[in-house]
């Protein structure tokens, strides 16, 4: 199988929560020191730094994250660079790392993420959030992301039949599978009318219908496959990774049940690797909101468009069925820094594939990463194997 | 030559200055549409987008930067990836888009660099660039960049005996640069006097040592050697890349009369390409404040340790002189859009080494373009050639 040459050797994340003893740079530290010690490398090996972060100039007052993580780590002078794409922003240092790898230039470099998210008040928090849309014809006009969100789930509905009780499923599995992980946020036993009942949002979007606001840093240290084998037993090969974008306003899209950005990268990762999706064993989705899921488990392939809803109420994607998604608790459950998760996406199939995923250790042989920007204006995809 | 195996074939900037009418987007399409018709590329060839941009968030309520450039200039559903290292995005926007190229996915990527800083009060734009430094211990105490560039100024007068009179020459020369080029911000014909009689901003740094806020935009469509063959008669190499990090806070370094990440950039270009600084015909270096221009034309060593102010008292960076430095204008009279910057700098290069410069044109094969964020904390280098 063709694969991108670059390898995962070890991986670290903080708890994602309420951190309110430790700022950014604490997390951030946190989590690159375990990913470091997992790996076996030494900072000196290391030849460059990527961190997605989405807004930190807005949420702590401050830019410039990638000298500040090499700053923190003691790895200057090494290269660091912070990308961004909104809540896609680690999925992208995950990209960028690896292309940086291939590029020629570095053989060992860490990607990380990081966002400090409770130091602003909530409203604060909802606004800067905002941002990922388009603050022209969206956010400036009073969308906030539930209200973008229950657009698509009520054109899903409309066009599919699909229902509350099949997103409130969603979240009830998501944070089921948070009971069994310690680094989550919310291990909650949920029913199904516990979802109905909580407050709306943005109908047809119930506060357990959408993840929460959290505190959190995860790191991933990447290898060249040659190198990779001098640190790690088990490296997890990246086998492909792609990206894409579409616009930032839902209004300018031909189809609001479907990311045409999910569609584009997950194409390209299948055509990379000659996987289908039915190859997957095991997925970590962008589930900001219960809806999001059940859009990306058609997008990406695994159920067909439509049929969504109804395969999660089947149960058909709880750990060891069909496919395993969400093993983490997805953002829904596990939390959602948005800097951070796509790196922790990749961290959670980090652990499944190695079979070191403990208590909620799901049988796999590839693991699918899928991390949304926004609304669907960026999507970032990566496909991982043993 | 060892090179990037990457060229540059079409740019394209704004004017730099205060665009009450034009929002973020709209510059940032303005430069990218110069480009793609200065390089003859169809949109549809375009592979990937880079955009360099510092604070959108808190200067106009935007994130997802690289997405909004894809969206506005009909590129979906191309990857489009938003980097940011403060001042020094737009120079590493350059940097990964080139490493995309190295890496194989793409054929043909454009660069951009934007800031539209005009839409905040003066103050908020200031508390803005406060976060290119240590948040929670430089500008929460209070420092501003011109406090911490004014330490910089100081130990340099202390330890070389640098003169006021001689950082006020570098702003006589660029603001006479700047009046050759129509894209410039400030064209002023100065006096030293002009400059030392200059309201204090913080000493001994006046207002006329400091470069201004500056709405704008840049960019530049690069191909891969082969492929830039069939689209252009006139290609400029990249012939090498590099970026270093330090640490944020200036009180964390062991000399501040010089910019680590600077030097280790530095040393990375000039080994790559076996060039030594004389060989260097033309620059244009990061001159936010005045001293900052001596500094780095020390740092990169065209000429010696604290003979940079004297260098320019001599005129030895004018236009055809030594090394002709800042023929833009640079950042102090050109203007300073912090995320545009670094590319802007790749645009004048351009011109330059093709012949278009006009009026500013000079002798030149090589160019080297310095990108600094913060206070030093990233510094990116580029050595272009025909």
């Amino acid at each position: 199988m063709k694969t991108t040459g670059v390898s995962i050797i070890g991986v670290g994340m903080t708890k994602f929560g309420e951190h309110w003893s430790k700022g950014l740079r604490d997390l951030m530290a946190e989590a690159g020191v375990k990913a470091i010690l997992d790996s076996g490398v030494d900072g000196p090996d290391i030849d460059a730094i990527y961190g997605g972060s989405m807004s930190p100039g807005r949420l702590i007052g401050q830019e410039h994250i990638g000298a500040l993580i090499a700053d923190q780590s003691g790895l200057n002078p090494i290269p660091a660079t912070r990308v961004e794409a909104a809540c896609a922003s680690g999925g992208l240092a995950l990209r960028e790392a690896t292309l940086s790898i291939m590029s020629g230039q570095n053989d060992i470099v860490i990607a990380g993420g990081v966002e400090k998210m409770m130091d602003v008040q909530t409203p604060q928090a909802i606004t800067t959030l905002g941002g990922a849309a388009d603050m022209e014809w969206e956010t400036s006009f009073g969308a906030t992301f539930p209200s973008l969100y229950a657009l698509i789930a009520r054109r899903h509905m409309y066009e599919f039949g699909t229902t509350e009780e099949q997103m409130a499923a969603v979240a009830v599995k998501n944070h089921r599978n948070a009971c069994l992980n310690e680094f989550s946020q919310y291990c909650m036993n949920l029913t199904v009318e516990d979802v109905m009942n909580s407050g709306v949002v943005a109908e047809p979007l119930k506060l357990l219908d959408c993840s929460p606001l959290t505190d959190g840093a995860a790191a991933v240290i990447l290898a060249k496959d040659d190198v990779a084998k001098k640190y790690c037993d088990t490296p997890i090969k990246i086998l492909a990774g792609a990206q894409a974008s579409d616009t930032l306003a839902l209004h300018d899209r031909e189809d609001l049940s479907r990311l045409r950005a999910t569609t584009h990268a997950a194409n390209a990762v299948y055509k990379d690797t000659g996987l289908s999706p039915s190859d997957i064993d095991i997925a970590e989705v962008h589930d900001c909101f219960t809806i999001a899921e059940i859009v990306a488990i058609e997008d990406l392939g695994f159920f067909k468009k439509g049929e969504g809803g109804k395969a999660t109420e089947d149960g058909l994607t709880q750990r060891n069925s069909q496919i395993s998604v969400n093993t983490s608790g997805g953002l829904k459950a596990c939390g959602h820094p948005v800097g951070a998760t796509g790196i922790k996406q990749a961290v959670e199939l980090t652990w499944q594939l190695r079979g070191d995923a403990g208590k909620r250790q799901v049988k796999c042989q590839y693991g699918l990463a899928h991390n949304v920007g926004g609304s669907g204006a960026t999507a970032v995809v990566h496909i991982l194997g043993r």
